[in-house]
């Protein structure tokens, strides 16, 4: 392809195919201080990236890599030999929207936020032992949304963009084909429950939103979240069940003993105003709040943090949470009072399920870690990272590294990088203060390929990054005017711990992680661990 | 922090804080389609995002993907348990400026090339059964260069960006401190050495490039390649020994049996035209090959293809292979009659080492996937990559994997994404044709955060994507004006084959690298498989 093409690129190449390989080569960069076309060196470019940059002391000591090399290379040595133990309970985190730029900015800002420099610190999940890649396009998209990857990594299928439990031969909006049996998938949870094991969700979006409902639902589109949502897409809504009915009413979501999130108005019709103030979103008059309840003996409703908090876990058969009307609350706007962090979720929601003798399956997702970086407001998502990784420990520490497999990972990335050559220690929310544009002025550390805030806008007029930056909630800068960031393609992480952690290593299409816990923890239909010899 | 600063943030929150946890939450978003402050439901825009995508019909099929999965799990259960085999040879692959999203995009344009939809495709070193993520930051960068990064992985030390080989003791451009034998550093090539191994070193920049020179400078200026650089940095040439100098006299370069790459002005005196006919670019006078050659009874120096592909290895002492004057060309643009191939070095360089029944370590750069991405030409970034995992399959297919280490990694990021929702298939160097920017234009499939086209100019003039992007040397569209895009601070990854390969996985620092791959090859000061009972 390349020689056929070359003599069209020919007059395209301009001055690189004069330089040709007779004058011995492209045109110089070097890196970061040498430019195409000019002198061979720009000392003064050399000299600004090199200086005014802090060295932590400790770390001009060579042994003090040798040393944490020596950690890390003992750390692995001292790890079991990949055993026969079984993963008698799997709890998958999901951080929404978190590429690999969001958990290194978000590593920065712990350390920030404890008084270092931020770029030695690291998030509870990275000192797992084991890390994985993993591909996230869907079947019909190249950067794909949160319902396919959802479909993925919950039911082992990769299928179309917006669609949620039903296979890509299923299109987007219709109801028809998504209620075919040759198209309907079953998601892990039901596999855990058909080995007896108790199961749940926990997400700080709303109960009904694109990465739980993949434990559970079955969707042409991810939007159906009530029946006035199927209506307002064109479809009817008394053949066409919304995901809200489908996980009250359908396995495996009906068996679901822990169910913790926001969106309580899908549940409750426009008559009933919810524990929230708000009132419901249904049409259809069904209070399926009052029908949960009523096929849950022993069932608790709670919508706040101090009910949640006293629930007694050994006295109820299951828990149903809904503490917003709709999404719940950023953490940093969140009255702590009212809304339970993803940490107490996670706490309440492993004491619950750890009951079952024979076991569970918990998601848990960081939902608005996507929704921060949707805003480019890199302060929410990196806040919102902060509190799945504090969740993520707090799982760790309360269940047995013997049984209890952890997985997490990401859906999706985000386009979003931490650019340029900032020296470290900068704060990861500020400026650059080590480079500029052509015109010399400064740019920002983390910056959105689309969103709301242009450097430029369209009369030339330069966005006041000084001026912006300086909130945890300030808008990042970005270059495509979007009303919102966008999804990347590129690979997310895995990390792992507990029984079969080892195995979550390589490269590996999304959709092969749920079979891969699924043989962890000896469940579905597909290879076991416990089959083996 | 975050309860410190509500009080301040409030004014600023403007209608989130108002929104307030009574009302039931943060703004939605629903990840692609519904935006802050708006209704609630916008069909129109979801169902953008999901129509008009192609699907692989074969994809629509679940059984497709449980087979998949069924590959890859047992592809992992079929791996040797950890066993106690040593790495009697070390091939370390470096794909220099080569993040996730450009190793993504590289596995797409393949496909792409194969007449695929490209997404399913995969790279040589991604069948690898073993990833790790290697963090990048340097002792005073956040975003690292090639210099420090080459520190850390070839000996195992964090530094100041631009230095190579010496600890973060030193300061930039500070010769003095530089020649102080405390902050002198020893690289995995010269632990290789005192193991009786061979040793080399093979790049498509210039050997006294960043990234090689990390094997055997010393340095306080990456720049410092030869005596003219040395003077021109303002330091003194006379004691303070250029990198082209420390190659050939010093140890650990001087004993190298292999060294393939560009650079060969950085070698001759002004008063010699060189094998591509430019002039040499020392002042000093001094004939470094010349030397060379008197240092290295039956070593061989080789300019071009033929002379390197006629060379018998079992004959000579060593090779030197000197291919530009400067950087090596492009592989797109290059003349393969003329210019050898990554693949063609990789082989020489295996056949020759692989004579030493010690064993050997060689260090391996696809130095230009850099260039590519600092030139914001994609095109040429996924082209260089593509050339590196064809070497890294080769090196694989050489080489027998109960004894050799192959490693792959990158030093840096580039602020570099797959943004938005681009179809299955869509040409990955070409424009997204699924969604649009606020005015209705579309915008690419790769974007860089800083670089030479932005979208818009001061003047408001919209860049003329579908006239620009239809060759594979296009400049991608940037944000930040710059004449060059930048590094990136995401980790990157890591994937390994071989003995001990399974050590390689979790995140690490990227300055570990280098002592798990003496730990695997009993080589060097630190803990060794060797040692072990």
């Amino acid at each position: 392809m390349l020689s056929s093409q070359r003599q069209f690129l020919l007059p395209i190449l301009g001055l690189l195919a004069l330089a040709g390989p007779a004058f011995g080569g492209v045109k110089e960069v070097h890196d970061v201080y040498e430019l195409s076309g000019q002198p061979a060196i720009q000392p003064r470019f050399s000299t600004d990236v090199a200086n005014g940059k802090y060295t932590p002391p400790e770390e001009m000591d060579p042994q003090f890599w040798y040393s944490l090399a020596d950690e890390e290379i003992t750390k692995r040595l001292a790890l079991p030999q990949p055993s026969s133990l079984k993963a008698k309970n799997v709890i998958m985190f999901l951080g929404d929207g978190m590429p690999l730029a969001t958990v290194a900015a978000a590593r920065i800002l712990k350390g920030q936020r404890q008084g270092k420099t931020g770029e030695e610190s690291s998030l509870s999940f990275e000192r797992f032992p084991y890390t994985g890649l993993s591909r996230t396009y869907c079947s019909n998209a190249q950067v794909p949304d949160s319902a396919c990857t959802a479909t993925a990594y919950l039911c082992g299928v990769k299928t179309n963009i917006i669609n949620i439990g039903v296979s890509a031969a299923v299109n987007y909006n219709n109801c028809t084909a998504s209620q075919d049996p040759a198209n309907r998938l079953t998601s892990i949870a039901e596999w855990a429950q058909n080995a007896g094991k108790s199961t749940g969700i926990v997400t700080t979006t709303t109960l009904t939103h694109a990465s739980p409902s993949g434990a559970y639902a079955k969707t042409a589109n991810r939007m159906w979240e009530c029946d006035s949502d199927v209506t307002s897409y064109g479809a009817d809504a008394s053949t066409c069940i919304d995901m809200a009915t489908q996980l009250v009413t359908q396995t495996p979501g009906k068996n679901f003993e822990i169910m913790f999130g926001g969106g309580m108005g899908k549940f409750l019709p426009k008559s009933i105003t919810d524990s929230h103030g708000k009132a419901g979103e249904r049409s259809d008059g069904v209070n399926l709040l009052g029908r949960w309840q009523g096929l849950h003996d022993g069932g608790v409703l709670v919508t706040n943090r101090d009910q949640l908090l006293s629930v007694n876990v050994s006295r109820v058969s299951s828990i149903i949470g809904l503490f917003q009307s709709k999404l719940m609350n950023f953490h940093m706007d969140a009255d702590e009072t009212y809304q339970p962090t993803l940490s107490e979720l996670t706490e309440v929601a492993i004491k619950k399920l750890s009951q079952n003798e024979e076991g569970y399956f918990v998601f848990i997702e960081g939902g608005l870690i996507d929704y921060g970086n949707h805003y480019t407001q890199p302060g929410y998502a990196l806040d919102e990272a902060l509190e799945f990784e504090k969740a993520i420990q707090l799982a760790r520490d309360l269940t047995n590294i013997e049984d209890t497999l952890i997985v997490v990972t990401a859906d999706h990335g985000h386009a979003v990088s931490i650019a340029g050559y900032p020296g470290r220690g900068t704060p990861i929310l500020g400026i650059n203060q080590h480079d500029t544009d052509l015109n010399g002025v400064k740019y920002a550390v983390l910056n959105y390929a689309a969103g709301p805030n242009q450097y430029l806008d369209e009369t030339g007029q330069r966005l006041p990054l000084e001026d912006i930056l300086v909130s945890d909630d300030a808008i990042a800068p970005s270059y495509i005017a979007k009303e919102q960031g966008v999804h990347s393609g590129e690979d997310v992480g895995i990390w792992a711990s507990g029984p079969q952690s080892h195995l979550f290593t390589g490269v590996m299409q999304q959709s092969t992680i749920p079979h891969l816990m699924a043989y962890a923890s000896c469940i579905g239909s597909g290879q076991k661990l416990c089959d083996r010899a």
